[in-house]
């Protein structure tokens, strides 16, 4: 069995995320999977670097499966475009080493969030923005990424449900770049919890409408309640970018 | 009455192209005229700036009707922006001269080309854009544009059966900017012919391939006949950016 790394593009608006359930063959990792299968002639498992949100986007997911065949790297890539639906892509396809694990080697992400300032519709840009009508202070969420970057317990920034496991994370960089009336912000840490950017996303726009102050950013982390950060941003807004490792 | 002038974007993959039709419902024009035949409790007519083929986009598409209604430009623009389907978005309405006329009083257009060069996926691109995977010679295709601007006869770049209609027009410009492996094309021009844009694409991308030489142009221009021009560039590639007056 040759291992394989792959990187993936998606459009995410018709799946019900990247991973495989049983009761729904509408997921990222679901079709993979039965495409690989289908070229190896036999069950094939793909390991994701981190699951995706229904909704979510990627230009640079990262995965790896263990396969029997005998194509080159540039042929499993061919085959797949071939055969996937035009909203997954693979734009590579590399020979890993056979230790090499998607989720456990990656060492760092960058996510984007791409909100539209503007009360008029960008009809071409809708599937992959958030649109706010009223004026952002890019200038307040600056002062807030600052805060949020770090290393932190980000407890307060995931839906997921209390366990044992560490919710402390290292946000290394939150960048935001603001073009014309649209607004870029980039996540790039160790790893990202649970619904975490778009918690982070949600907390900073009620920054940049006003309705919090950019200094909450501190208290909110040192609580760990959930219930103190903002509201779930949208999953069209957001993009996985790259896999680091 | 008073007229009022739309500025439009829209999607146009759903679509029958701009133009109402009999036995469609799917046009742009038709669902505008359905919206706003509603808000005004009687039937109206909306002249655009030309008609869009069938999957041809629109960021900058003008038109106009004449309304029986109390509303302000801003309470339109709301109104319409409220009830318009999602791949229909209205980004300026004002009050026009009662004589303006989206089609007449047109000087100019503005139509961008999107063409994605890489045998790679784009998904998130894949609806604006043509991928074309073999290398493209971005210097043959300038100089092939260089001799198809100016005035010229263009009937040689239309599907429009022979009329009495001049098919001369002023190409003011084709400009063609790299960006990666992205390539855009403008063409800005006093009008353009039916599928004039997307057999100007088909005939440079072919000389970009090296199927053509750059002068040839010169003799298609010259020979008037369709047969000798390249073929019909994919729809979803086009968008209608501006349209001057």
């Amino acid at each position: 069995m040759r291992n394989f790394k792959f990187t993936l593009q998606y459009e995410g608006g018709r799946y019900q995320g990247w991973q495989r359930q049983e009761s729904s063959e509408n997921t990222i990792q679901g079709k993979l999977e039965a495409l690989l299968s289908k070229m190896c002639g036999q069950p094939v498992k793909v390991q994701g670097s981190g699951r995706t949100d229904a909704g979510v986007h990627a230009l640079g997911q990262v995965a790896n499966a263990h396969l029997e065949t005998d194509k080159t790297p540039g042929e499993i890539l061919e085959y797949m475009n071939a055969y996937l639906p035009e909203d997954i892509g693979v734009i590579k396809v590399e020979e890993a080493d056979e230790r090499f694990h998607s989720r456990l080697n990656a060492k760092g992400k960058t996510y984007r969030y791409r909100v539209i300032n503007s009360p008029l519709p960008h009809v071409l840009e809708r599937r992959y923005t958030w649109s706010i009508a009223e004026p952002l202070d890019v200038e307040a969420m600056k002062r807030a990424a600052e805060l949020l970057c770090g290393t932190h317990d980000f407890a307060a920034f995931t839906s997921a449900k209390k366990s044992r496991k560490s919710t402390v994370r290292t946000l290394e960089e939150l960048r935001i770049e603001p073009h014309g009336d649209k607004i870029d912000f980039y996540f790039s840490g160790d790893g990202f919890l649970f619904h975490m950017v778009r918690i982070l996303m949600g907390t900073l726009i009620e920054t940049g409408l006003g309705q919090r102050r950019p200094e909450e950013m501190t208290e909110i982390l040192a609580s760990k309640k959930r219930e103190l950060a903002g509201a779930l941003a949208p999953a069209q807004g957001l993009t996985l970018m790259e896999v680091r490792y």
